[in-house]
């Protein structure tokens, strides 16, 4: 096991409040693009999460007011236009290795999302667990309006069961940005937070679920990923043996010991 | 086939109203708990359900004001914390082949939901076709409050697809209360019902359901349950086959003969 | 190559504005039913319209302020009552082969509905990609009505992944009719329109998606009907590769150019 409180990335931020890992896309001037870099570190630093013994929970927060403009228009788009297929498909295979780097990091995402997230800054909204934003979000999956299809990163898998198939082709055939308030009422926001509040927000959920059963929340997230194409007999045996290496932990025992006490169960992960 | 209307189930309620089985978990005064030998009745009754050809329909109301308060404390979860691998296991497929039973039953189920419905109960109410539930139904999948995953009984297969994966992940980490309005907003419940009109509401659906073609509802349970882990493809083909299966049923036929009549069909489950 | 828009269907109506098909079914009279020859004609055109490169996005139209009545209670249910299992089975599988010839077409499909589309009149908005409606449009799945199961052309595959299984069951067990209100709050309809508006915003939105990269958008198109049964790292993966495709168009570059030129992209489809 690692640890990752003293991670020094170079193209993003982060801090550790406890054992919550905080990223914050970086160049808020820019509203937070993604670049060749950053995409990459990211990528890596969720790989290296899985063996993080100091880290349970990731928040990503805004960063100046805005989240993510997406990939770089000029250090992406332009040197895209110019590649080869090999060079394409490298390029696509490494952004789809960022969103499958934190669907398996095996620690619960929260993203909280002010302003601008859009293009692969909505993947990466769209790829945690948990979404909370502002009433002046704006998410676009706008990867129609630079000549691209709207499977990108996961998105046509992803988006259709978070908000249903016939607001996903909407917004992946026009471009258009979701508002905050149709976030909220299709369920793609879990909450609306102002702007003020949005930080401590995410971070007091990120606390609440780093102080539950977090080796349980790793087998929940493993879980929902992967039995989207199980049968519904299939998910039911995983869930049975998921569930009963759960009830082997000491987390469960202490739930139990608490209850009995009549006190509040102190889970260690474990 | 067999009878179902005379049964005599030891640990819950159960009659018969026409062709209507009614289940109210049992123990009032700790809001219905389910223990190890009610759940292995469940089974046992659903999966006799199948051939049972005087029962349509199962509705599950309250008793008592409550639901279910899920697996006890002191009755399942005490002797849990002291299983090896091998008996929790059996434990888990257990609980688990209570849903697959549900599923496989061939017969709508609805429930009807007031009060609490947590755990186990909670899932019953997701493992049902239709849910009703009154304002002051509180529902929650709790899992993670005693320490376990929020993968119990097929939850993050099955919960996702009725609301949606933001909404059930927030559910299954956190193990908060979804209230009956958020219930009905996100399509958990179909209907909200006062208290009072509850039972009425939920068995007069029942009937509705029962006076049409019971042959045919079975195979829309079936095909429903079974599509998600098909392809587009293979479920339009699987519909070709079981729809013209049911055109071959009498219940088409008259439905037919009564149109051409202008009357109301009368259906027989044949 | 193929042209469609002199395309003359005798069971249907159909015009050509730019590149967007229009497709209206006739008999406004007894609203629009459908017949053994509109399913087939129907069928064949979407399968023709794979190859059309005049045509990149399909518009269905109400007629006479209604949708479509669905099969024909005469023409299509007298004659079935009549057939054996081959004979059924081919009809089935007839009318399935069209929600595939509308999944596979390779073209966005935009439904308009106003006042009623019921039986395969539903099913044919269901398969469209984006669905208006006006505040008086009255959409049935109600094979139950004529004792038939709700597994009509997919409609338990697709539907549940439209508006949750939740409410997808209660629509197709009891067959009663969605509002125009329930269907945009439940994300069938993405928007209500007023009727005396539906068909020029229906045209506005075609004629919006025809401007796009319309060669990508067939590439969305098949990813969303393709990833509902991969796993979400087969389905990123198709997406890393389906995008590269993308990333060598020229209308990529075409997106590029204008942008750095602080241009409107002018998009061509290839």
């Amino acid at each position: 096991m690692t640890k990752m409180a003293g991670l020094k990335p170079k193209h993003f931020l982060w801090r550790v409040e406890g054992r919550v890992g905080i990223v914050q896309l970086d160049r808020p001037e820019r509203k937070n693009p993604l670049t060749f870099e950053s995409y990459a570190e990211l990528r890596d630093t969720f790989r290296d999460l899985v063996y993080a013994d100091d880290i349970d929970i990731i928040v990503f927060l805004p960063n100046g007011g805005n989240f993510c403009s997406g990939g770089d228009v000029h250090d992406i788009i332009g040197p895209l236009v110019g590649m080869d297929m090999k060079e394409l498909l490298a390029f696509t295979r490494m952004t789809g290795d960022l969103v499958k780097a934190m669907l398996n990091c095996g620690k619960p995402i929260i993203s909280a999302v002010d302003g601008v997230a859009v293009g692969a800054g909505a993947i990466i909204t769209m790829a945690s667990d948990i979404r909370l934003a502002t009433p002046e979000a704006k998410t676009g999956f706008l990867f129609t309006r630079v000549g691209l299809a709207g499977c990108d990163m996961g998105a046509c898998a992803m988006l259709p069961r978070i908000i249903g198939q016939g607001r996903a082709a909407e917004l992946l055939y026009t471009g258009r940005t979701m508002s905050a308030q149709e976030g909220e009422r299709w369920g793609y926001y879990n909450r609306l937070v102002d702007a003020a509040e949005l930080e401590a927000e995410a971070l007091k959920l990120a606390q609440q679920l780093a102080a539950g059963p977090t080796f349980a929340h790793g087998i929940t997230k493993t879980q929902i990923n992967q039995e989207w194409s199980m049968s519904l007999e299939q998910a039911i045996e995983a869930e049975a043996q998921a569930q009963a290496i759960c009830m082997q932990t000491k987390d469960f025992e202490r739930a139990y010991r608490a209850f009995v006490a009549k006190e509040r169960p102190v889970f260690e992960g474990n």
